[in-house]
Order: C-alpha cells, then sequence, then structure tokens
C-alpha cells in the first residue's frame, strides 16, 4: 500500500509518525482507517530504521471513535456489504472486530509505541491506545469509555488491556458509566503518565522516542516489549525464568551485548549493530499476528 | 426469603440498596447475613429494574468482620453444628468459605455494584468489598485486613481479588502486617476510589449510581461487566478479540445499539429498550455461580 | 554455609537481614553472591524465630547490577567455565540465568521480605527486588532497568514481576528507555512505597519489620503470601475460593486462629504457637524451588 487516504505515515530519523488524518470527522475510525494503520505498522516493523511509533492525529481531536454516519445500523454488521466483515474476515463464525484488529497489530509491533493524545478520544479512539506502551495527552484531551451509552460493549481487545493498564476498579468505573472525562482525570487514574499543553505534545513525544533510539538496543527492545506484555499471560514467574535464560543465553554472546558493555565500560555512546529484522532471537515467544493464530 | 433480618433490601428507582444491619454489633458478618447477602443479589439480578447495586452499612460501621461472639472455636468449622458448613456446602470435602460465597456472588452479579464504605470495614468486612466495582468511602472509615492478626487466612476469595485491585506490593504489605488503616491511606493505596464526609456519602454513591442508570445501556453494562473482569483471567488479548467479535456482532446488531446511536445524533437522552434478564448474548463467556462449575 | 564472602546475614530478633557487602563494588551482583544468597534465603526460611527478611546493600549503594569486570563477554555465557552455566546448572538446554535463581527463591520465600533500597539498585539490582514484597528506598537512591542499554533483556524473571508491581506502561517507559531515575520516580511509579531520608531508613524497614512480628501469625503470614502471589496466576477467583476454603478449614481450627481470637476479644497481644516449618497446611499451594517443578 503506497499511499494512505485517512492517515499519514512519516519516518524521520528513528521515528515512524503515524498521524491519523480525518481532521473534519475528528479523525474518526472507518475500516480504511484500520487497513491503513495495520499496512502503516507493518511497514514501521518491516523497516529497520524505525526504532518507535509515535501515533496522533491532525487537527483538534484525536479520534472521535467510530464515524456515526451510518446512523443507527452504524455497529449491525449483519448488513449486506458491512466493511467490517469483508475487509477483515471472520472469526469463529462473525465477522472480526474492526478496532480489535488495530489494537492485535500494535500490540504485536516490535517497535515501541507512544500515542500522542491531542484532542478528543472517545470509544475505538481511546480502545486503540491501550496496546501502546505510553500514552501522553494535551491536557486539552477528552477521553470516554463510551459504549455502553451507543448500546454496544468495549472493543478492540480493551476488555482485555484496559484493566491491565488502569487496574480493574478504575476500569469499571469508566465503562460503566461511559462517561467523557478530562485529561486530570485521565492522569490520575492511570490512563496517561503525563499531560502537556497541546503544543509541547509532538516535542514530548520526540523526546521520548529519542530517549529510546539513542540509547537502546533495538533487538533488546523488541524482545523485552514481546516478553512483558506476553508475561501478563503467563500464571508463574517460572515461565519468565525460562524465557529469560534462553535470551540472555543468545543476546548475552550477541554483538549488541559486547557493544553495550563496552560503551559503557568506555563511557561513551553505544552503536548497536544488531537489527529487527533478523537478530531476534527464535526461542522469544510472540504474539500471534491474528486470532486464529492465537 | 421475603424477609431479611440482617440486611436491608430496598428498591428505589434504578438503584437497590442493600444494608448491612445489625448496628449493635457493628455489623458484623454471619452465615445469616451471608444468606441473606446471595438472596439479595439473586433478588436485584432477578430485577430489570434494577440498574445498579449500592452496599453500605447500617449505624456507624459498615462491617467489623465476623462476629467473633463464638470465641475461640469461631473459625473452627470442624465443631458439630456449625453454620459455615451447613449453610454452604462443602468445596473438595472441606466446608465451604462463607465470606466467599458472598464474594463470588457479588463478582457474578449483572449490574455494578458500589461500595458506600460508611466505617470500619474489617476482615471480610472489607474483603467482601473487593469484587464491588467501585468503592467510596466516608473520610471517617477504617480498614483492616486483619486476617494474619487472628491466625487465619485472607478469604472471601481475597487472595485473587485483593492483588489485582490494589497491587500485589500493597496488597502484601495490608495483610503482612494486618494493620488497621484509615481511609486516607485507603485511598492513595487504591482500595477506594475516594472519600468524602460520611454525610455525604449516599449522595456520592447515588449521584454515581445515577450516572449510570441514566445514560447507559444496561445490557451493555452487564456484557461488559462480565468481560472487563472475565478477561483477567485470559492470557492474551487474543481471546478478549474472540468474544469482543461475538458481543459487537449481537449487540451491534441489537436495538439498544440503534438507539444509542440514534440518541446521540439526536442529541438526546437514549431510552434503551433492552433487558438483561433476556437480552445478554449466550455467547458472553460468564462466571460460575457455585464454585464446582468453575 | 557457613560463611559468607559477599553478603553478610545477621538475625536479630525476628528479623534476619541481609546485607549486599562488596561496597567497594557498589554490591555488584556475581554468581558468589547469587549463592550466597540462596542460601541466605534457605536460612531465613528455616529458621522459626525470622519473621521478615531484610535485604539492604553495605556502603553507599544497594547494587549496581550484574559486575562488568568481564567486560564485552560479561554476558556471553558461551564462554568455557562461565559461571553463571557452572552454579545455577541449565534449563532447556540453556544456562539458567542467574538474577532469575535469585529472584525465584525470594518468590518462594515463606517470610515476607522488605527491600531497604539505600543507592543505586541497577539492573538485577533492581530486578532481584521486585518479587520483595515491600520496597523502601532512601530519598537518594537511583534505579534503573538499564539492559536494553547494555544490549541484553530484562532478567530476573522480570518480565512476568514487573509489569505486576508497576503496571504494564510504566514498566514499558522504564525498560524501552532504560533510563535511570531518582527515588521520586520510583515512588509515583509505584516501585517503592516510600522514601526516607537514607539515615531513617533502616529504622523504617525494621519498623514495618517489627509490626508484622508483634502482631501476626507466622504460620498466616507464610499461607498468605504463598496465595497472594500464587493467585496471580489464577484465571477466576474461584481457584482462590477453593484456596481458602482449605486454608480456612484447616487454620480456623488451628492453634493460632484460638490465639489470636482470645487475644483480640482479651485485649492483649497475641502469641501464637504455631511454626512455620511444620504447620503450613499441605492444602496451600507452593511455589516451585526449581523451574523444572514448575
Amino acid at each position: 500500500m503506497s499511499e494512505y487516504t485517512e492517515i499519514r505515515y512519516e519516518v524521520s530519523g528513528p521515528i515512524a509518525t503515524v498521524t491519523l488524518h480525518r481532521p473534519e470527522r475528528l479523525n474518526a475510525f472507518t475500516t480504511t482507517m484500520a487497513r491503513e494503520l495495520i499496512d502503516a505498522f507493518d511497514a514501521a516493523d518491516a523497516d529497520d530504521g524505525v526504532r518507535v511509533v509515535v501515533v496522533t492525529g491532525a487537527g483538534r481531536g484525536f479520534c472521535a471513535g467510530a464515524d456515526l454516519e451510518g446512523g443507527a445500523d452504524t455497529f449491525n454488521a449483519g448488513e449486506d456489504g458491512d466493511p467490517r466483515q469483508s475487509v477483515h474476515g471472520e472469526i469463529d463464525g462473525v465477522p472480526r472486530d474492526g478496532g480489535g484488529t488495530v489494537s492485535l497489530r500494535i500490540a504485536s509491533c516490535r517497535k515501541p509505541v507512544i500515542g500522542a493524545i491531542n484532542g478528543p478520544a472517545v470509544g475505538v479512539g481511546v480502545t486503540m491506545t491501550l496496546p501502546m506502551d505510553v500514552r501522553i495527552a494535551a491536557d486539552t484531551a477528552r477521553f470516554g469509555f463510551v459504549f455502553a451509552r451507543r448500546g454496544i460493549v468495549p472493543e478492540a481487545a480493551s476488555t482485555w488491556f484496559l484493566p491491565r493498564v488502569v487496574g480493574i476498579s478504575q476500569a469499571m468505573e469508566w465503562v460503566a458509566t461511559g462517561r467523557v472525562f478530562d485529561a486530570d482525570e485521565a492522569r490520575s487514574g492511570g490512563l496517561v503518565s503525563r499531560t502537556v499543553p497541546g503544543d509541547q505534545l509532538l516535542d514530548t513525544a520526540t523526546e521520548l522516542a529519542r530517549e529510546i533510539a539513542d540509547n537502546t538496543s533495538a533487538v533488546s527492545v523488541a524482545v523485552a516489549r514481546q516478553l512483558l506484555w506476553g508475561m501478563l499471560g503467563s500464571p508463574t514467574p517460572w515461565d519468565a525464568h525460562r524465557a529469560d535464560s534462553h535470551a540472555m543465553s543468545e543476546l548475552g554472546a550477541g554483538a549488541d551485548a559486547a557493544e553495550g558493555v563496552s560503551a559503557f565500560l568506555d563511557k561513551r555512546p553505544p552503536s548497536f549493530p544488531m537489527r529487527v529484522s533478523t537478530d531476534v532471537p527464535e526461542s522469544v515467544p510472540q504474539w500471534p499476528r491474528l486470532p486464529q493464530d492465537g
């Protein structure tokens, strides 16, 4: 996919910026946007030059949620020609949830993902940010898990992600009320790690992305991301010990470990030679791309 | 069960209020109270008019824990005629823990549950609140996971709930010390979401309950409650994607989704027609009522 | 093992203090230290007089991480004679991660463990503290999950522990950046529960340890520790109900429960007779000591 119509994808140095781009609709979510987002994350993963992905919105919104221009039938997948059904396929005989295809693609990304939430993030506009590693927000941003106000349910696999990100009690309060809340409540509730004035948002995200890119091994970060998220599903730390032992054995003997230790001892910036596309050990358990592989 | 002796159950509009009612004993927990609580939650679940359950205590206490009038043998289930044994049955050859029968009943409730903790909540008095969705407290309330000070262990399935509500480190500090602590510590530790002056407690709970009842689909909230709590037990978000896809497929085609979207677009309050008793999709995984079904 | 060379182990009343003791190297971690730590926790578990274990560092550091005097080959376990390999054995055909052997030993400890972090805690110096129950820090302490800056991955089973202690988002930010951060960031991020001036650190730890030792049943605390950490791996609270029912049945009929209730009713300090070495019910699920048992 060479050109996008509802997002922008730009690479500047080690940072890929994905911009939701339907500003006239507050970047409301569509199946086209979903398809383009999945493609952009494929591109970011395939490009060893990309170390971090930043996701933000064009204009004054981040993402207002599903585009409701379909009216009362917006969420009715049984209608002929529903794009949700045709684009993302089925699972267990029902159409795959479109937001979920995006969330799971972000979850399996091999680069860390930073959400830079510049304005309203509502419905799928906020649930799609939950598999991102860090969320920062403009102090004017607003949030809402409004699903119960629309007669539907939290989607985009958020029933799994949200309690793990903010805790079950905060998750239930936001979901059961469906309330729209401000950036302060998002920060005190653990949904975003910090709030900044809107005109500093992208600089803050860039600074954080650079802190990662300038100092760390891409392979180390990719493996750590897979292990940290993946071990949320393991019953005991003994599973982690197994995985750690493999990863330490392989990466400990690798060129990045030699460079990382040498650079530290020499008090110079490291220059890591290994690449995510070729050098992630096969022993590291990975999340599936498709649910039928899960 | 038409009349209760140790609790009160009142329905006012969409709110069922369950009041622990042994004020002369700080509402200390008994097997009669356990049986009545389970019955009250059965009633709340069966009544489509009830949207939210609020649990509070009569008088100056919330619940002082197990009634210790049995003295040293209070927790000795091996004694003949122990009510714990006879009322709640056995599991794996041992008497079922009485607090656990209440906690699990609250956990499987199809309506959101708000704990309005008006005074001391100690032992089972606090562990029974952990499966509630939101806990708010009077600023004079006190809390204690005092089990290790009585020579027993945290019960009411709190070894599962507490680390998920407040995190493992805070959980271990409270449980290992068995200390009694105040409302500020409860709030900073994540056990309650807010504290208010005691005379505003029920108003605050009612306001939150009304925020849910006035704005949301009962079926959406019931399904979301089952999914959010239930997905705490799923190893990966791919499980949630499966469940979400089913729920979005069924509810997205339902009358509540049509009404929810229409009301939003019309900028009017929604009037959701679906009912929890008949319209929760069968595809939604549900928690069992009895442990032998678990 | 009667004498230690890289740690100190002292028992004073009910408190065993383990001091990392290579002050000239900021207590950098070695396989000798790992072996001695495991032995010290064996000693603490075997001694019924020990109620709480406090871990701290000698001199101005807590633990600077793996000793890098091996230079670029520090983490290369494939070299002949690597002590990581020879000391801790293999798992699935690769050398067991040395930090993991310590973390898992701490995780299976039957006494609560308090980390008193007096100075820099970096790499394995901080990951080894994650299975401790409470972490308090000197306000001058510093922390770093620096693995990605060295070309390796978070070890010591921290991919399991860290997200459970501080949440997945904070965990990913610290791991992906590998940044070194101060005590305030550690506290606001949930890594330590409080910070105190350095000269009050051990007093604060001792006070907390005494609060446990003076008031609680050792058997109750041991069983609660196993259940709380262990239930992090159970999919539903029904598992906890089973375990609770067994534990309440056995401990409720025990001498500590009789003493705990009697002491409370008599308003006197309890004197619990039961011992961890002999009186922990066999029904309580326990974490394995070795990963091959896991």
